[in-house]
C-alpha cells in the first residue's frame, strides 16, 4: 500500500488535524465526537446546512464548510458512515434558530444515522429537515444502498442550498431547492483502477490491466459492466448517454456539467473528458451553461472519473453563481 | 496504459480544446502556434506575464491564466518544451505597452527557447525581461537541467507577480519581485509511483512496491535517494528539512507552505502531510502564515507530493492575498 500516511488507523484524525492547521481561520474541527463547522457558527437567523459521510471523498464534505455552502460536516472513518452523535452535536452547534437541513447521500448507514440524529435534535426543539440525494443512474440498488446511490449531485446541492440559506430563505424553501437539485441532477462514474482502503491494505476490487468498470460506486461498489479499455470518447458516451436519457434532456436545455476525478486521475484527462462531453451534448442541442472540473467527490486514489449533469433554470443558475468561500470551492467572495 | 484519453498524440490538443470549451469566457486558446491568453488581452498599460513549459503539469500553466496571474501560457507537448514561436506569438498578443515578463522554469529547453523568443520580441520593439525559477533543492544538476530545477515556486511567483502587475507596477519591479520569490522559495518532491507519458506508453521509471523516491523531478528525473516506504512524518522530514536549511529559516519567520499533489495523490493524504509539516515548522518556531494545498504543479498521474516553502514579508503576503480569478486559482475576485 503506497500512501502518504502514518498509521492506517490515524488517517482520519491526522487529516482532520491538517484541516484545522490549514483552515483554522475559517473552520473549527471538533473532537469527540468529530465534526467540522464554520468558525462563525451558529449564524443567527440562517438555515444551517449539515452533511456528512465516510471519509475518503475529500474535499467532500469537510472542504465545503464555509460561507455559501455547509455550516457543518460529519466525517466518518474511511468509507464508513458517521455516527448519530456526530450529526446531533453538529446540528446543535450550527442551529441559528431557523432550522437545520441535513443533506444525506443515499447509503443505508448514512440515512439511518441521520434519521436518528434528526429525531434526537427535534427532541431538543431544533427544527430539522432531511433530503436524501440519489442521483447515480448506474444501478438501481447497490452494495450499501437501497435505491440509487448519492454521488456528484451532492456537491451541487450543497452549493445551491448554501446560496439560498445565505439569502435567509426558510428551511422549507431550502429543502425544496435541495429536492429540486436532486430531481434535476444525475450522475455516473467509472474506474480505471481500484483504491485501497488504508485499514484494509489491499485493493477493494480487482480490475485487469486492460479493463475498466462503468458505473462504479464511490466506495468501489460494482457498476453496470466491465469492458475493455476504450477511448475517452466512448467512456463519455457510456456515462453521459444514460444521464441524458434519464433526465430527458431536450434541445435548448441548459445544464451544469460536472466532470469529477475519482482521485487518481489528473486534470489533463478531465479536460479531455469535458471536451468529449461538450461535443456529445452540443450534438443534441444541449448547452453547457456552467461547469465544474476537478477532484470534488473522490474515492481515495481511485483512477477514473464521474460525470454529473444538472438541468438548470434561472434560480439554480443564480444560486450556483452566488459567492462561496470554502477550502474546496471559492468564488465571488 | 490506463488513461482517459483518445489517441496518445491528441492528448494536448484535446485537453486544450476542453480548456477552451470550459473557460472560453475568461481565456482564449489559440492554435498554430498553441498558446492560451486572457480573453481581454492585451491589457493596456499593464506588464504582461507569460509562462509555459511542457504539458502534463496541469493546472500549471494554462490554468493560471486570468486576472491576477498570467496573461498567457505556452503549452508544449507532454514533458516537452514549447517552441520559440509559441512564446513569441503569446508575447506579442499580450503586450499592453508596459513590457512582458517571461517566467521560466529552469529546464534547458525552456530556457533556450524563451531566450530566443525574447530576442525575437525585442526585435519587434517589445520590452521583455525573463526570470528563471530554480527552487528545487533536491539535486544540483539534473537530467534536463543545468543547476537546480524549477518547480513549485513557479506557481507562487506567477501569483505574486500577477498581483503586482495588476497594480500597474513597472516591468523592472515585477521582475525584481519574481527574483525575490525565487530567492525566498525552495521545494522538494517525492514519488510513490512513476507516471506514464502517453506517447511512451510505459512508466518513465521503475520503483519497487516497497520503495519511494525522495527528490524526484516533475518529469520523473532521478532524485536524491530511493528508500523504503516510510510514514508521512518521515517523508516530511526528508523534504522539509533540506528546505528549511537551504532557506536558513529562523525562529519567528513567516512562511507560505505549499503542499502539492504530483497528480495521483488525493487530498486526504495532502492534509496528513500538511499536518506533519506544521508540526515540524512549529517545532522550529517557524509560523505558517499562508498555505496552498492541492494539485497545482503535477506530473500526470504520478503519486507523491512536493513541499514548497516561501519566506514571507509584508509585500509578498499582500500580493499573495490579492484577488485572482483563473480556472486553477480563484479568490477575492
Amino acid at each position: 500500500m503506497k500512501k502518504l500516511i502514518n498509521n492506517p488507523e490515524d488517517v482520519v484524525p491526522d487529516a482532520l488535524q491538517g484541516m484545522q492547521a490549514a483552515h483554522g481561520d475559517v473552520l473549527r474541527v471538533m473532537i469527540d465526537p468529530h465534526y467540522l463547522c464554520r468558525a462563525d457558527a451558529p449564524v443567527q437567523g440562517k438555515v444551517a446546512l449539515v452533511s456528512g459521510g465516510g471519509s475518503g471523498h475529500e474535499p467532500m464534505h469537510g472542504g465545503f464548510v464555509g460561507p455559501g455552502m455547509l455550516d457543518a460536516a460529519c466525517p466518518g472513518e474511511v468509507f464508513t458512515s458517521p455516527t448519530p452523535d456526530q450529526m446531533l452535536e453538529a446540528t446543535k452547534a450550527v442551529d441559528g434558530g431557523a432550522g437545520v437541513l441535513h443533506i444525506v447521500k443515499n447509503y443505508t448507514g448514512d440515512v439511518l444515522n441521520f434519521e436518528m440524529a434528526a429525531d434526537l435534535a427535534r427532541e431538543e426543539n431544533i427544527e430539522v429537515e432531511a433530503v436524501v440525494i440519489d442521483d447515480d443512474v448506474a444501478v438501481q440498488d447497490s452494495l450499501y444502498t437501497a435505491g440509487r446511490r448519492g454521488v456528484g449531485a451532492t456537491v451541487l446541492a450543497e452549493k445551491v442550498c448554501g446560496g439560498a440559506a445565505e439569502e435567509k430563505r426558510s428551511l422549507k424553501e431550502v429543502a425544496d431547492l435541495c429536492r429540486k437539485v436532486n430531481g434535476n441532477g444525475r450522475s455516473m462514474g467509472m474506474a480505471l483502477t481500484s483504491c485501497i482502503v488504508p485499514a484494509a491494505g489491499a485493493p477493494t476490487f480487482d480490475l485487469g490491466e486492460d479493463e475498466m468498470e462503468i458505473g462504479i460506486g464511490i466506495h468501489g461498489e460494482p457498476g453496470r459492466e466491465r469492458i475493455s479499455l476504450a477511448p475517452a470518447r466512448e467512456v463519455v458516451e457510456r456515462l453521459a448517454g444514460p444521464i441524458v436519457e434519464d433526465l430527458s434532456l431536450q434541445q435548448g436545455d441548459n445544464v451544469l456539467a460536472f466532470v469529477n476525478s475519482m482521485g487518481g486521475t489528473p486534470l489533463i484527462e478531465l479536460y479531455i473528458v469535458f471536451n468529449e462531453l461538450k461535443k456529445l451534448l452540443s450534438g443534441r442541442g444541449v448547452n453547457i451553461a456552467r461547469n465544474l472540473i476537478g477532484p470534488y467527490i473522490t474515492s481515495l486514489e481511485m483512477a477514473g472519473c464521474s460525470i454529473t449533469l444538472l438541468k438548470l433554470d434561472d434560480e439554480l443558475t443564480r444560486l450556483w453563481d452566488a459567492p462561496v468561500s470554502t477550502p474546496g470551492l471559492t468564488w465571488g467572495a
